[in-house]
């Protein structure tokens, strides 16, 4: 929370002077109009402009933890780049809606997007892959694939078709794995089931005999309320505790199978991050690495606490998927996942890379993280 | 591997540029004195100064991962400030001795240091917390507490005595438990062992009956294959292959509670640090957190791969700590840790803030991050 107030504060204070210096530019170079050669300016000419960027995001102005994510991304570029990029957020539907953003930056209406990559797999399936996948890696394995295993290079590969740049931006962790108003006892629990799930995951349980239900963020609670589906998943306590979806469900189950460790996204539009000095590309593109870090140590510092508000004065149920349905949806997320990668060349090449990586990060985490976690709980 | 080769590279080229231009400005600079005020001074008279800084490290220099882990810091530093700042590293004994960095930055003779905070007991024993702690908190978990929860303000407390300012600059991971001649089937066979072990995991050793020894990383080899020590921990595969531990003994143990995500710092001499312009100052404290989330990914995306290697082509048997060891070392570990804390009230206040947010970590992770890896391979 501190952070957030030190950003908020050194934010506005770059915005303006951001404003500022560009205002001055504009009436400079207003005054010199025609721009011709200036073989003895005064050393002021070579101020840098400031170059004014548009992000555009998926996300509900200042929704917690991933539009606050935008924002501080937005407000780092402008603080590592001296005020020379400026960069504006616009909320879903400020300017284009929650799911144009892929396309907007990709013609150029806007520089940048911040999202999750599963949203856009009706432009390419394989970039679900660079968002979350049902039994896939957790936040450290993503970033590790992302950054040491070649998974950038495929998100640029992936991405370059549309004129885009890829960014991890940020991390949910390990997310929960939904709100339900019956108990799952078995995978027979499931059949039938009207659940708000998107994505792969979705496909998952539809495979299990439920009803995948796509539902943007602000119409989950009615619905849950109203019956009109059965269960929902959405992102963990801290982000669950702000929709309320405990006042319209009983039992919330963990852990979240369907999305382990959720990158979101920053992409930029090439021609605009090519125009860039080259240090102000290094600055933009590092700027991002520092926003996907930093999301993730938000949402691990401040989920328990919402947690505990949850279970200790709300009064919810925290149950654990039995062991057998956890079982049991894993091979069905293998045989979706599977699936949907022999679709095309494309996503074949990305799941290769990611089920190569990913039976080395089980074999690692099996003696490293998961051992140590055991141990320490023992 | 490839992003070692591509850093290099730019690094190389970057490092060239700024020697480029910091020859030209120091030329420029003698052409002109006496510096006297320029009116109508060539726009060429407004490129700014580079800025040479020294980076003391405690590693050999280019050791893997964690030398290797510094000259990305260094050369990331160099391209995000368009050659602004170069940051020449030395080797451990190249400008001063591993153990003497602190000195050296704390009095200005380098800018900046690369290290663990658990070298510096003996200047704060408060200083132990900020790199890893027995069953303290994961990779994950360190980043959360100092970035969003406290735990990079009092680091900065504790450093500020000496003139420095912190970061956490890299992270191993878990670490491994280490190499051992005998097997450990129960806390007794502790009793007599002398192993080395530095740090607060060494007193959890010494109270259980061991002995704990001091090595310099370069001395490990020889004293274990002499039988001068029994026993050794180092970081992981990826590293201990590197050392050829598994020439001298037999068992690889794991997980390393002694180490469950050890950070790696770069500190920097605040005198010089706060001379810096305050989009430089932005840039270098972000350069650092690029660099700490960077070597995790590293770390993970190798050690599997080493870690095959030695079980598949060097025969090392791995072995998990019989889960009664790990019980009964927990409850070691925290009566040290406790004790430690006790000594002075620095050192209390970082254990109060470091408990909090582990009990919390814990709760947490237990429905998600840890859940969700035992879920995986159920």
């Amino acid at each position: 929370m501190k952070r957030r107030e030190i950003v908020k504060v050194l934010g506005l204070g770059v915005a303006a002077a951001g404003l500022a210096a560009c205002t001055e530019e504009k009436k400079e170079v207003a005054d010199c109009k025609p721009a011709a050669p200036q073989p003895a300016a005064p050393a002021v000419a070579t101020k840098p402009e400031t170059i004014e960027w548009k992000m555009v995001t998926t996300w509900p102005k200042n929704f917690p933890g991933l539009g606050t994510g935008a924002n501080y991304l937005a407000d780092l570029i402008g603080q590592m780049t001296g005020g020379r990029i400026h960069v504006k957020v616009y909320g879903a539907k400020e300017l284009v809606g929650a799911l144009e953003i892929f396309d907007a930056v990709s013609r150029g209406t806007a520089e940048m997007g911040h999202g999750a990559s599963y949203y856009w797999k009706g432009k390419s399936r394989a970039a679900q892959f660079f968002a979350a996948v049902p039994f896939g890696l957790t936040a450290q394995e993503m970033n590790s694939w992302l950054y040491h295993g070649g998974g950038m290079e495929l998100w640029e590969e992936v991405y370059g078709e549309f004129g885009l740049i890829p960014g991890a931006a940020g991390n949910t962790g390990v997310q929960m794995g939904g709100w339900f108003n019956r108990e799952i006892n078995s995978v027979d629990d499931l059949k039938g089931l009207k659940m708000r799930i998107p994505g792969l995951g979705g496909e998952v349980l539809k495979r299990a005999g439920g009803t995948p239900v796509l539902l943007p963020g602000g119409e989950i609670f009615p619905s849950l309320q109203s019956g009109a589906i059965d269960a929902t998943e959405w992102v963990g306590p801290y982000n669950d505790l702000a929709f309320g979806l405990h006042k319209a469900a009983k039992y919330y189950y963990y852990p979240g199978w369907h999305e382990p460790g959720t990158t979101l996204e920053c992409f930029m539009n090439k021609e605009a991050f090519e125009k860039l000095p080259e240090d102000l590309q290094v600055i933009v593109r590092n700027a991002i690495r520092v926003a996907n870090q930093d999301m993730l140590a938000d949402f691990t510092a401040k989920n328990n606490r919402a947690l505990e508000q949850l279970v200790n004065e709300e009064g919810v149920e925290l149950r654990p998927f039995p062991d057998d349905v956890l079982k049991q949806i894993r091979t069905l997320s293998d045989e979706v996942v599977t699936e949907e990668a022999a679709k095309d060349s494309m996503t074949q090449k990305v799941f290769d890379s990611f089920v190569k990586f990913r039976e080395q990060a089980i074999k690692w985490h099996a003696v490293s993280e998961q051992a140590y976690l055991n141990a320490r709980t023992l």
